[in-house]
């Protein structure tokens, strides 16, 4: 199983670094014949290649150094694509919301060559999701997504697979950590500049903290969430969208003196797609504090199943990968050892 | 997909009826040719038979004027898996906690006749958990039982595929959603045996109900997970079992006094087995109220995952039954249109 990654960053590492952990549970569970190799990693202007499968101790050594992964510089991620053979694309660049950007070329590319991918890349998902879904089934490869909507928190192959006898109705959930800390942060009466400031001194927003709290990150995973499990037709353009930028300190304590708490909500079903703030009760399950990521899935037989789990985070993130990566190899080389 | 039924109680009356709510849905993913047919059912005396699938409204009806599934009454159940032509053993006969009772006996002649197994039984597994697996390793066959533990609540499946490259550290949870009514009502001043009567009155506790309130049904549940997400080989006998008929609501008030609230918690792990009254804080994933189940999975690289759902109930103990249905035909079967 030869991979191809595109993309070096936080998520890219982690990647590596679990591949390298699980190294004996790969063994055991393919055979040694089919342990996947990392032959080719690009970062945004470099690419390192070895048929033979890359040294990644050495190419992380490089990459800390001297910034780059390679010596060979490239402009076109999708030539090197071409130039490479490989098995599966695992595409961990960063997300473009506005045009989906080399993520998108470089997923296109692979599933027109036939090639399986997975990806955590929520823009060409938010984006292009009907295409790239039809160009998976159209050259019979897999196109699997489960850490970009809620990263650890297990949610898509959950509804395809553990419950795909289900009517799901609907799934509400909170999408995106960073808004949640500053919300919960808000709720012990920090003002909203003081609480996103916060996040960004403890690493959970960026310098520019827009995607998050003015809604775009959630409103891209409910995007995933409608068309993959509702089998919608949408873009991100499709969600209203409210942020949490304009959110007072005295709406928080109206609420708090209702016995509710503000949270940014994405919601998902047949006709529904929104993110917005929205009052939820204490003891809710949706009222929960800090940086988890949560879902309530309402089914017609299970009736409402809720999970909870970790929604970003350089392992965590790189954890949702590996279980797609188990379930793209046992179904093109099946488990040796199956029970 | 010819299938036995042995038991025709809540959840086989809840399993045919998903069945038959089901029907289109299973002709398009797996044609109608292979659309699973009931070609037998059993229920404690009597056993209703025909190749070409049975006509289930009329066996309902005669079950509910009659009180029998058929008029061919029989002693020994496996003398009649014996001389049926099935592919899949549903046993949804009541759980026997002491010695597996039927339920094991006719779970070991289905495997041993190379048949799948969809179980909610709790007993047989409780009991025999490396037998059985053996059993069904050695004869190529499929023995599934996500209802068994939690209902609807997603368990099972989910740490064997979804989180199948983690190193599951711990399991802690909620497996019994009658003592956790019960204990939720002595959080609000209500004495034990009250709260027992209440929950009796609902539904949710047998006349007998020591099965629940000694713990016995929530360390069958614990013994299930130990076996088969920690690959240990014990038995019911093996937990340290507590149950809630001792608690106070002294211990309730105290508990209350320092913001904890009492729960009846399962734990496994590699060293751990347990199902035990203890202290949880309020606003705890554990503390939660009513009948609802829930699992905290401690997983290596995912971090905890967190899941509810809900733990009994007809027609949602019947959806994992179809879950597993789902699963056991996408690998005989193939789905027809897959994604």
């Amino acid at each position: 199983m030869r991979i191809l990654m595109s993309g070096y960053g936080t998520v890219g590492r982690g990647f590596a670094e679990v591949l390298e952990k699980r190294s004996k549970f790969l063994e055991e569970r393919f055979g040694k014949e089919n342990l996947p190799r990392i032959v080719c990693v690009m970062d945004s202007k470099t690419v390192a290649r070895d048929p033979a499968g890359l040294d990644m101790k050495a190419l992380e050594e490089r990459k800390l150094r001297t910034g780059k992964v390679g010596d060979e510089s490239y402009s076109d991620s999708v030539a090197v694509i071409d130039s490479v053979g490989f098995d599966l694309l695992v595409e961990v660049s960063p997300t473009d919301i506005k045009d989906g950007g080399a993520g998108l070329r470089n997923i296109r590319r692979a599933l027109e060559r036939g090639k399986d991918v997975i990806t955590v890349n929520k823009g060409p998902l938010a984006l292009c999701f009907g295409e790239l879904i039809d160009l998976a089934v159209e050259n019979e490869c897999k196109l699997k997504f489960e850490g970009s909507v809620g990263g650890a928190m297990p949610i898509i192959n959950l509804c395809h697979n553990n419950l795909a006898g289900e009517n799901i109705r609907s799934i509400k959930g909170i999408f995106n950590g960073t808004c949640n800390y500053i919300l919960s942060k808000m709720d012990n009466g920090q003002p909203f500049e003081q609480a996103l400031k916060e996040a960004q001194q403890r690493g959970y927003a960026e310098t520019d903290p827009t995607n998050d709290i003015e809604g775009f990150d959630a409103a891209a995973k409910v995007t995933i969430l409608a068309n993959s499990v509702f089998h919608r037709n949408v873009t991100i353009r499709d969600v209203r969208i409210t942020g949490i930028s304009s959110i007072t300190p005295d709406a928080i304590a109206l609420a708090a003196s209702r016995n509710m708490v503000i949270r940014l909500i994405g919601e998902v079903s047949e006709t529904k797609l929104e993110v917005s703030p929205r009052l939820v009760p204490k003891g809710h399950p949706l009222a929960i504090g800090g940086t988890i990521n949560t879902a309530m899935i309402d089914a017609d037989l299970a009736g409402p199943i809720t999970v909870y789990g970790r929604g970003a985070g350089r392992i965590e993130t790189a954890s949702a990968i590996l279980g797609d990566l188990l379930s793209v190899m046992d179904d093109r080389i099946g488990k040796k050892h199956s029970k």
